[in-house]
């Protein structure tokens, strides 16, 4: 399907854009009649993107008659706005009060490989709920595969819903192989990365990790472990860990709240682009 | 409230578990009378991982019976995962065919600084649908302020819904600086990344780019964009892209669809670990 080969703007020419549907090309400044869930839509990604920068003094935002003048939106796309904003758990609006921030995100760099404690320090202390610890005498099949280790060789299995300060923030679920396992699963596990346990009592520095990010929706049982509802989103991340020799000892799980966390990286252009 | 201090697993002891609620401390081997919704989950994500993997040869799941043998998990719950699994999107099942991935997602690095494009070279040709492509006279203060240049600079709007082989995969809502965004305008905006045609434009390369991720649920205007159900996990991405002299001169709110992409990146360890 090809939908875009008739709306490229011409080179030098005023620029065009498509309608919603219809496919012709209609001058920029249709922008004006644009429907509501659209206007919705910008008006919330700017506020969000306040709300992460911290942008609003004692986190209250503006009235909605500000808000619109701001953004040249009616009241009602600026009320839908703030609508998704609420459901996303980011603000809440009182009678007499206002719309105020929740509060801000905290923010876990990807850009260094840190555990939760460490990626949050200054914030508060996190503590850890630990919900299963324990020796497996056999991994499962494509947890083996990803440690590089024969099922049979078995492993340890931890799953903790991490803490800061009284709220709820991931839910790891991690492997670790026997050998660097036995000394974590000795170690301070209510109250100490898995990261610097594993540093510690292997006394190998760890090396890099493969991270995938997946966003999904909360599934029953995150939803009660994280206090949030089902259907809200959530992180879904596969981290797998190697020591500082390349080999891999610890792969995770980890789901993360939305609402409360976001995820942060510094990216370098680097290399010459390929020409697209 | 610390609902932890009493879970630790004792140094040397034989590692426990607290109970789903109790808070009493059970052996590990309670582990299997552990209820139905959470060994769904855990079954999901060691299959959601092995879908990303492209683990399953032919992209076929194997039947209810073996994913039970293999995760130690009853076949409900098993039903129950592979159910959280086809709302995501992930799979589809039918009768007498089985399980089926419907398609590996795309993965997008975050390692280094490139356009969808250039991210999906070799994946297929991304083709742009340019739904907004205008000069404004003036900023809104939010975006003017991210650009450190005055409202009444004005700038460049672009709004695209970014297509791979017939599917939608993101909504980008770029604003420029008024002195770079003019060559972009005039550049083929359905065929090329913004980040090329601004090297192109301006003769500079792009130097670091700041990126929060977010993980929300579709809103309406943005699941009819992107052929996804209203409520449906989607990654809110803001990047602000600066030329490699510091200045910044793109900022984006992009919306990902993260039923068909996952974001990747290698991250290391570098500096020594704080102590947590």
């Amino acid at each position: 399907m090809n939908r875009t080969a008739d709306v490229t703007s011409g080179k030098g020419e005023r620029p065009v854009v498509p309608g919603p549907s219809s496919g012709r090309n209609v001058p920029a400044d249709w922008v004006s009649s644009r429907p509501r869930a659209e206007r919705a839509r910008r008006v919330a990604d700017a506020l969000r993107q306040q709300i992460t920068t911290g942008g609003f003094v004692d986190g209250v935002l503006p009235d909605e008659h500000s808000l619109g003048r701001q953004f040249g939106a009616s009241r009602n796309a600026v009320r839908e706005a703030l609508g998704l904003l609420r459901q996303e758990g980011l603000i809440a609006r009182r009678r007499g009060v206002g719309t105020t921030v929740v509060m801000p995100k905290y923010g876990h760099g990807l850009d260094r490989l840190a555990g939760l404690a460490e990626a949050l320090t200054g914030y508060g202390t996190v503590i850890n709920e630990v919900r299963v610890a324990e020796i497996v005498p056999e991994l499962p099949a494509a947890i083996a595969e990803r440690l590089q280790v024969p099922a049979t060789a078995g492993g340890v299995h931890l799953e903790r819903v991490r803490w800061l300060d009284g709220l709820p923030l991931s839910l790891d679920t991690t492997y670790l192989t026997a050998d660097v396992g036995a000394g974590v699963l000795a170690g301070d596990l209510a109250g100490r990365d898995v990261f610097t346990l594993l540093e510690e009592t292997t006394g190998c520095r760890l090396g890099r990790a493969d991270v995938v990010v997946h966003a999904v929706t909360a599934d029953p049982d995150t939803a009660a472990l994280l206090g949030i509802g089902v259907g809200a989103a959530v992180f879904a991340l596969e981290r797998l860990t190697h020591l500082s020799d390349g080999r891999p000892v610890d792969t995770e799980s980890i789901r993360i709240r939305a609402d409360r966390m976001a995820l942060r990286a510094t990216m370098h252009r680097g290399q010459p682009a390929v020409s697209d």
